[in-house]
């Protein structure tokens, strides 16, 4: 690993101005952290982080930084927005190397551009750390491609949930094409209504779907349906942790990692856990 | 970094049936592997790699362990690909510990896909260790987000190569919708009619667009330019190396990361070229 650690960190000088770097902490195992994202984890004097930052990855924070909560609380408000970026700034302006620690990669949603919109506002020096995907690390869990050269040339990432908690005014028939893999994140709650305005706006009701849940985490799971039965499936799958949708052909090839397969919902004959 | 050195490895037991791991060699600096595709690197009994697998990935390799390159050489063709996923099973049933590196992530093109089902045909046991893709490789260095809360709430990754070489036969309509971004793979030899393409389908002229070469290597570079303007950017940029083009409004943030802005092409006002 001689050429990975004699790479420089970009710590700021002592006494100087401070930095922050924007860093993706993955899906939640530390072993998907980038080297450069562990190492920078481990030099920081301050972290801020979010609920779905695992706590493997916050096992690396060396004992005398200071660790900044910034996550959702079950049912209680979360930090607000500009808050985080306030403080991000404030710390910065200490001299300290601070690490924003994002959930997947800090350029894929969670807001990252806002807080570099706001660093950058303030002139604090920014590095951006990219970090492994939910979609990554799910489609990695269920052992298939997003992509297939056979049954799928593109692939989509969307939000499933608008600022209203509704599923967002997307534009569903340019994402209900064939050969065109749609990953839906924070999509369990709307699963239905994006479902029916698939098939609504042409989509084949069969097209195979995975939805995986903690992916890389201990208690990962991946369950298969189709379209039509998707809604069927979140109504009786008990999923509480962060999962994914994978809206595709590709997806009929998620596959068991375990020697049993557990076939759950009785009264729903598409429904199948594969078990992690 | 004792959680992560604590982590078992996949590879198997010695005189028992081999293994094969499909990982993600990331965009080419070393610092950006995964923890886990670094040291599996460094336990593989061979090793399998493309073109575009950067050479501080390659150090990682020890000494002892088979070197196999299957990448295309220029001006020559490529290794079949049924080729490689023979020799792939091949070497695995000697019961070795085999690492294919693929350049960015195992499961977005570069037909894991195909790989994956050839060894599962075959029986062979195989892990996929994700990579950093080069789009988000790219937009950590050009600094911005790929999606962003006020102009972006979708992405979408394509490839700009069709197999005969031509510009893919893709749905442009569903690509040119605003507030979407279109991130296009191996686009340089098709950037100006994939831009007319969107433009006929209604995307803006003036859509901003980040071109990014060589992400995350010494020799990056982050060109930024508008729709229309791409073509005349291709002409004239003389883009050798990996580039990807990032279609959308994120891009209209692609930020120097040096001191000094260069400005290419004085026939090209729109053309600027940030020096990495």
């Amino acid at each position: 690993m001689g050429v990975i650690t004699a790479l420089n960190s970009p710590k700021p000088p002592p006494g100087g101005p401070g930095r922050v770097a924007l860093e993706g902490a993955g899906p939640g195992d530390p072993d998907l952290l980038t080297v450069k994202a562990a190492r920078l984890i481990g030099a920081a004097d301050v972290v801020f982080y979010d609920r779905l930052v695992g706590p493997g990855v916050l096992a690396l924070i060396r004992s005398g930084a200071r660790r900044v909560y910034v996550g959702k609380v079950k049912g209680a408000h979360a930090v607000p927005q500009g808050d985080i970026q306030d403080r991000l700034i404030a710390a910065a302006r200490t001299g300290a190397f601070v690490v924003r620690l994002k959930g997947g990669d800090p350029s894929l949603f969670a807001r990252g551009g806002e807080e570099l919109d706001a660093l950058a506002a303030a002139g604090v020096p920014v590095d951006i750390v990219p970090g492994i995907t939910a979609a990554q690390a799910s489609a990695a869990a269920a052992g298939f491609s997003l992509t297939h050269r056979d049954c799928a040339q593109a692939v989509s990432f969307v939000t499933g949930h608008a600022r209203t908690g509704a599923a967002p005014d997307l534009d569903w028939a340019a994402l209900a094409r064939p050969n065109h893999t749609l990953v839906v994140y924070m999509g369990v709650s709307t699963a239905g209504e994006i479902a029916a305005a698939l098939i609504a706006a042409g989509r084949a009701p069969d097209t195979p779907v995975a939805v995986v849940e903690n992916a890389s985490r201990a208690d990962e799971r991946v369950l298969t349906t189709a379209l039509n039965g998707l809604a069927e499936l979140v109504g009786c799958a008990a999923i509480d942790g962060p999962a994914l949708l994978i809206i595709g052909e590709p997806a009929a090839k998620a596959r068991s990692k375990a020697a049993a397969q557990i076939v759950t919902g009785a009264s729903a004959p598409r429904l199948k856990e594969v078990a992690a």
